[in-house]
């Protein structure tokens, strides 16, 4: 099904910054970049962080320039004199920087802000582009990103900061590659194995010779990804449909949305409100509903009732059946799922409670015990998991969970306890 | 103040891993690595991310090793085929690899749990070591790390996933650089930005000539990173001591503890509980008391009052004043502190509500715009802030502003208003 790799051109990112190399700052574009490649049909060779090191860049990219179709430099074409990847660009390509007319139009106004004289030419080196280079004209921000040809392919140079660097990256693999989508063709999953997934989406596409697949896994959610091998945009719409029907309930999307925008979309089409009682994932589900802008005409908000005691005071919870069935049980958090309803006046209520660890484990109830309760009109539905891995990976897990529990609540609010 | 880069060992850190490359997975080591290499005094000049490509590896690891005192590299010590790490290894130095005894006998009871040949061989491959190499034994996972020397310095390989990596890493700089401490001398700031903390930090390294400084800042929060160029422990602890007594109460934590861990452990010594209120954080404040394990002693629980109508239903807060004053107002914020203080019964009760954008803005209250409030026995504290940001800006901000605003009403209750 797949196409060997060496038939399709392979790629490098060089990620510019010291605070990257002393570990200081993370590099969060090296791994977007790289996806994105894949996408657009590149092979990642490998992906490197470099200091602000004039030489050291130099030499770096004149090696990568001439074994990969193409290099992608992020960071480094700001106005300070550590920003040093268009000179270094330069010196590797043997080229000379001259100033473009248009983007030093479009400067003047920056550099009128500043006093002194060294300060206003700093600002002027960011109209500095390669002899050649098409300029990517930057909506925000004001470092410019340069594509050019360069040993044995391409050269991009983009600048660091993510929201300047994106359109600016599109615009470049729309050039080289185009015709690709910005938006892959991605089916998000829940409630599935990886391994799963993945022999259900193969199964489908032995049909599909045209179409390569990856697969990305985060705690409780797989994403299946696939990539255009020739089939053009109908094939592989016709093979996300097909996976999709094979996987059912399991695929929330495959337009891209989150779980979370998937869970308040659908609930504001239903024009249903909901709301969460939390205990071991302590706002965890709140936070990934709420940080979707203008998630609070749906989401009302819930309760994080971490202690016995605010499962009792907020949420009506028995203190009896506490202690007879302990705060992580079918019992507790059908009483915490209710006690929410009757307090918010939510059309759909969800509570998690669980064991994260690393303490409060029982032989019967072992690290990663976790159960869920949800309301919707007069369904109720609860369910208990044991997840693997530690405190974090527990609540990553709780939480994926909890909101493909309000995914389902939300689209089948009458279907029976199961 | 600075020794010269040159006069320190510089370091070259590889990733292995087709996932990395290609963007499926982030390299979560290598700047954990680079951050302890930084501590252990050698200066990282790289770090790279290479697929699972034998010839790629050994070209590389031959390279680096030629111009760096010491290369790290993480990944691709484990059993499967498509582990390549030990023979790239073998072939860029030219030695051959060993089985170690010892390893083989601690790898003797995972090879029976396998049934196939060819899986209980490919087991045993994690017992086969560079030829003179140290092995360092892993304490969890099977993968031992190895050190060696190679090139101008010493190659190191250790197992990919994160809790083997580390303890190997430790026992690697250990013999490296003997006598450094694994914890480094931090500084943990809040409510002061970068460059005042900087030029604090500054002003009293002006005494200690053998002490480098490195700044690492999140939004809100500013490590001062101190650095041993000769100073040893005695001088560092003098330096720490000097440079948190002028930084007062902006210095939360020396011990590397979090800002949430320091709630807890101040609120847990004055026998105090918190409660907290959250609007536009959703949920992100318990999130992070949550995640320190054994937390619930301390920490109650809140509600995340997303729409006005919890906020009225859960924490009582008067429908008249948020349409008078709005939601996001300094009236309102007292009103959800008093609230849930009365519902949790909480020592400590705190509330957070603000504008996090992109929606919501009015001139009076751009974007940004964020109302605190927290009482304590009796005591009311009120503070309005503008954060700058997106709205994951504003909301990480927001956090740790609020957990902020929790330590100092834990750790001065009755302090007056302000």
């Amino acid at each position: 099904m797949n196409k060997p790799d060496s038939r399709r051109p392979v790629a490098a990112i060089i990620a510019v910054g010291t605070e990257l190399t002393e570990g200081i700052r993370d590099d969060t574009n090296g791994a977007e970049v790289a996806r994105l490649l894949v996408f657009a049909g590149f092979v990642p060779k490998r992906h490197e962080a470099l200091p602000d090191d004039r030489a050291i860049l130099a030499a770096r990219i004149a090696e990568l320039t001439a074994s990969h179709d193409l290099v992608i430099v992020t960071g480094g074409l700001g106005p300070t004199h550590d920003d040093l990847t268009r000179e270094a660009a330069a010196d590797a390509l043997g080229l000379s920087l001259v100033r473009d007319p248009r983007l030093e139009a479009r400067l003047r106004p920056v550099r009128s802000r500043h006093r002194l004289e060294q300060a206003r030419e700093q600002v002027m080196r960011q109209a500095d582009v390669l002899q050649g280079a098409t300029v990517l004209t930057p909506s925000s921000g004001t470092a410019p990103g340069q594509l050019i040809s360069a040993g044995i392919g391409h050269l991009v140079l983009l600048p660091g900061p993510p929201h300047e660097m994106r359109p600016l990256l599109a615009e470049a693999l729309e050039t080289l590659a185009p015709g690709r989508r910005d938006t892959p063709w991605i089916l998000g999953c829940v409630g599935i194995s990886e391994s799963d997934a993945q022999v259900i989406a193969e199964r489908t596409l032995d049909q599909h010779a045209d179409i390569r697949l990856a697969m990305l896994a985060r705690p409780a959610l797989v994403d299946i990804v696939l990539i255009d091998e020739g089939a053009g945009e109908s094939g592989l719409d016709v093979a996300t449909r097909e996976i999709a029907d094979a996987l059912g309930q399991r695929c929330y999307a495959t337009d891209g949305a989150t779980l979370a925008e998937v869970v308040l979309r659908e609930a504001r089409r239903r024009n249903l409100t909901v709301a969460v009682a939390e205990s071991c994932t302590g706002g965890m589900v709140a936070e990934e509903l709420t940080s979707v802008s203008g998630s609070s005409d749906v989401f009302l908000g819930g309760v994080v009732a971490y202690s016995n005691r605010l499962k009792e005071r907020l949420l009506g919870v028995d203190g009896e059946v506490l202690d007879s069935f302990g705060a992580v049980s079918q019992e507790v958090a059908q009483m915490m799922a209710e006690g929410l309803q009757t307090s918010t006046g939510a059309d759909v209520a969800i509570s998690v409670t669980g064991i994260a660890g690393p303490g409060g484990a029982t032989p019967a109830k072992p690290i990663g015990t976790v159960w869920f309760a949800a309301i919707a009109s007069e369904t109720r539905r609860a369910i208990r998991h044991e997840f693997p891995g530690d405190r974090a990976g527990v609540r990553a897990r709780a939480t994926a969970t909890a909101l493909d529990l309000l995914r389902e609540s939300v689209l089948s609010p009458r279907e029976s306890f199961r």
